[in-house]
């Protein structure tokens, strides 16, 4: 069996949705732990099943970056698992900055998913004298002025920006004359970019929100179309 | 002008799509900000360019609800604003317990989103001696045994569960036990939960995935079919 794929490119000139790119995140880590287990080939039925969607939804959102397994037969992992990696850009190491050492940013720097997924923070900013000089998972803290040199020297292509809301525009700012490439916001407020930057916001009350609708709805429980995650 | 909207009641038995309800949310919010602006009303189709949708995408949501203002003319910010908000279910006030007082369980202390939409907590749990008995934000942190007595005492329904990926299960099965309805889970970890209690899990990786997807593939930049939050 054979994973049968149509050169690296997408099958597409589009970007994908942003919840067909969150589930390929999912369908990788589901053959994680089916790998895990021993298991060596999947079907789009069982991929499906373990993550609360149907199978045509799992064929559906592969065929958007090209065609994949066999029919009747499924996916071999060992094949499948590379290319969904590729796809979403993480079969490589990604070298971030991380501005904001709050709280906040403290959790990002410890957050083990992102190291799980090749990301990986190798320089720490803030403009807050008290923590400028701190060491945190090995790395001082810096002043924001010393982010040009450090995306040079470091090679940063992407940064988390955890600063307070009436911060953030400023410091995008800085980060874009930088010649990073994309930004993963996390303060509360839309930051204007020029098209070139990437950017993608976290805004964590709408998962709290999408929580107090499941609550309220618990009687509808059970119908929801697609087990996703925020 | 009036909201024609058919009673309180979904006009669907099913739950709505997360990516759904996710944009109800961002609906929400841009109103709020046309209605600072002054404005009075609103079409399908200024909303939708607020938030790279088109206005059919914005139709479709609404009418997942009910049916909401008028053909050629608009929306009632006034009026859509508090269907809004009650269809969410944060047309009152949630009482919270936030378990896990690390780094991250801080930061969601100090997150202004959540208490600007109504979210407060109530009781904040650890079961760190180290952390029992400090003060953070005015609430005493209280050791994990205390979390039957609060839930009742306080009328607790919904818990956030930022602890290690390790005892996160343990913590989810004592949170059933007291009767809390729902969970958000920032521990990386799937949790077994019974069907009465609803569950959103928060993975961060998969938004920084996104961005590696984005910034990999930014040459199709500006095809991406819709502005989503995550």
């Amino acid at each position: 069996m054979r994973v049968h794929r149509r050169g690296r490119e997408p099958s597409n000139d589009k970007l994908a949705p942003k919840a067909v790119v969150g589930r390929v995140s999912l369908y990788l880590r589901q053959l994680e732990v089916f790998q895990r287990q021993g298991q060596a080939t999947v079907s789009s039925n069982q991929l499906g099943a373990a993550l609360g969607l149907n199978d045509a939804q799992v064929r559906k959102d592969l065929a958007f970056f090209g065609q994949f397994g066999c029919p009747g037969i499924g996916y071999r992992i060992d094949e499948l698992t590379p290319v969904l990696r590729r796809i979403l850009g993480i079969d490589r190491t990604w070298r971030l900055a991380l501005i904001g050492l709050g709280n906040l940013g403290r959790a990002l720097l410890q957050y083990r998913g992102f190291r799980d997924q090749g990301f990986r923070f190798v320089a720490l900013l803030d403009n807050d004298p008290r923590k400028t000089g701190k060491v945190y998972d090995g790395l001082p803290v810096q002043s924001i002025d010393d982010l040009a040199s450090a995306v040079v020297t470091l090679d940063i292509r992407m940064a988390l920006i955890s600063v307070p809301a009436e911060a953030a525009q400023a410091v995008a700012d800085r980060v874009v004359a930088c010649g990073i490439q994309g930004i993963l916001n996390f303060a509360p407020v839309a930051l204007n970019l020029p098209p070139q930057v990437q950017i993608v916001d976290v805004d964590l009350s709408i998962h709290l929100e999408h929580l107090a609708y499941k609550v309220q709805n618990a009687h509808l429980s059970g119908n929801e179309p697609s087990a996703e995650v925020g």
